[in-house]
């Protein structure tokens, strides 16, 4: 008999049991098609309405109308980060970019192959542990990127900028996971593999005024508007990842939506930060008003004790926590997916930790 | 009861219903650990382990030394033909290509946007029905771009052109379905699709050699040294695709390898011509000597009996075999997991037919 694995891992990261089902069942038989959903044509009947559900409920999900168009693109959040400057950033002109930690630095770096960067704020100063606010966003800049939460630092941005110019968020790590005002925002961008689905597609919601925004030559792959005209399918899409998107954000639909699942989240997070809060033997990294609800990193006082820590964990069924290497220590992902039991389960292990060690 | 269904699909094609099985189980419970594939860390070592394992399968099937390296990313086929040219062709110099069709056309197109294309032979003045021969290759072009098999037009390079210049072939449709020496080549790319494994992912082989051949500043995700550095996962891989990718060719491998599944494939593609060319209501489109081994596109002689062929095929479990509407009636996809039976279902339906119809 297995131990109950409780998936903490910072992504690809859990996913829920009943979709993971629904996807082992397509891979044999794909909607009573007696074929496989890994063997059918992207072009078949029951496929297409699989597409075409998929970015209907992203419109769903985030209240998002007619002047938004939804892709699912194969590459990752690594490709947006150059897709993005490619189509919005102008020969003239400049964008702005706030620098969060790794990601962030590396959507950055990518820019600047195309144009003329600002970095307008940046937290590298007390690594990356906190959110800059009170910045001034430039009015004159092509568009303003931000990351919404930073699985490495753990940080989450709790208020959106007010911006003049169009905004751009690197979501891959929190989207559909609390209440957010999509219409803010001239271009979303999220790797599935952390609160949509498996790894190997990437979701873009891009305001309709932000095509043809540049007149640089630009390869089909990388041209918004070439996969708009598409519908999303201007080359085979990423087949059987999109599909287990599609179950991923139904299965949180019909438990009540981005509400309820705030509501889960929210008491998650509260919990697991408590603990680290009132329990002596640790401490949490990130500053507390810019916690990130999503992956919480935390420290022993006494790194003595982490071998100890680390066996007593791994005993319990806990995996993925090690933190990253830039903070070291403990992440603990609780992604949408993850039930409040383990977060239970590693809170109590925690408290009795700090009885027997501390 | 449902029929058994016959998948004659062009591409997301026909895979091995024993992979399609273990792809399932991985859904649920993947190596015993407890916990879904598709919920699994990418640097896990059990997913570090399908990584280094596909890679190294392919070096095995393609008899490829060091001097080559396997990746295997996102984006799909359509990514490669902007990637070749943006790594490969120089500000200088020029690039070389063979149009035999809709796929290399695109090719073409996307080339063009990154520099100079010379189109040295093409086989459009007779609807790409043919593969051109006798050109002549420039010794001063970067590189020569092929594709080896149009699923389109049911043609395929039987005899792949002495070059003195890199070679760089587009073998989405039809790799490791014959033996050819892949040492011929400079840089190989295939789509998962057809004979590999679900969409989502795209195959580069690439000789060590090729990399850094030109000075443009490059986006990291569209530099091959970039994801060579990275062992393919410089970001987060197609966790799921690349799995089943490595499953089909151990797959492969157990049951012959490339010697085994060339012979099956000759006996099914001689068994569909031959009733082709024996049977007084059907012929075939493309030039004899140049047919498509994995996609047979043929016509009915009298467009008037189509609705009737269709639906006997259709009654049987045959599917997808409707031609490209570049070419009209019927293209039977046989890739390497179609068991010969399916094709003798299609081979006695063409025969009964001429009897009743003919």
């Amino acid at each position: 008999m297995l131990t109950k694995i409780h998936n903490f891992s910072a992504g690809p990261g859990i996913l829920p049991a009943e979709v993971m089902k629904k996807a082992s069942e397509a891979c044999i038989n794909f909607k009573n098609s007696g074929l496989s959903l890994l063997e059918i044509s992207h072009r078949s009947k029951d496929y297409v309405e699989v597409m075409d559900e998929a970015r209907s409920i992203i419109k769903q999900l985030l209240e998002l109308g007619n002047d938004y168009e939804v892709l699912y693109l194969g590459g990752g959040a690594s490709l947006q980060f150059g897709m993005v400057p490619y189509n919005l950033l102008s020969d003239s002109g400049y964008a702005a970019y706030v620098n969060t930690g790794t990601w962030a630095s590396k959507a950055i770096q990518e820019a600047q192959k195309i144009g003329r960067v600002s970095v307008i704020a940046s937290s590298e100063d007390k690594n990356f542990s906190y959110i800059p606010k009170k910045y001034t966003i430039p009015s004159d800049a092509d568009y303003l990127h931000i990351t919404s939460n930073n699985t490495i630092y753990g940080t989450q941005i709790k208020e959106f900028p007010k911006s003049n110019i169009p905004v751009v968020c690197d979501m891959s790590s929190d989207i559909f996971s609390r209440k957010v005002d999509a219409n803010q925002f001239a271009l979303i961008y999220a790797g599935a593999q952390k609160n949509m689905g498996p790894a190997g597609v990437t979701l873009v919601v891009i305001r309709k005024d932000m095509v043809g925004r540049t007149t640089r030559k630009k390869l089909s792959m990388l041209d918004y508007a070439v996969h708009i005209k598409g519908e999303s399918m201007y080359n085979t899409p990423p087949v059987f990842p999109v599909y287990v998107v599609l179950e991923t954000l139904k299965w949180l639909q019909a438990n009540g939506g981005i509400a309820w699942i705030e509501k889960m989240n929210n008491a998650k997070a509260e919990l697991l930060y408590n603990e680290i809060d009132t329990n002596p033997l640790f401490y949490g990294t990130a500053a507390k008003e810019d916690r990130s609800y999503m992956n919480v990193c935390f420290l022993l006082h006494k790194p003595e004790l982490e071998t100890i820590f680390e066996k007593t964990t791994k005993e319990a069924g806990i995996s993925g926590i090690k933190g990253h290497r830039s903070v070291g220590g403990y992440r603990a992902s609780i992604y949408n997916a993850m039930p409040i039991e383990s977060v239970k389960v590693l809170t109590e292990i925690m408290k009795e930790f700090a009885i027997k060690h501390g």
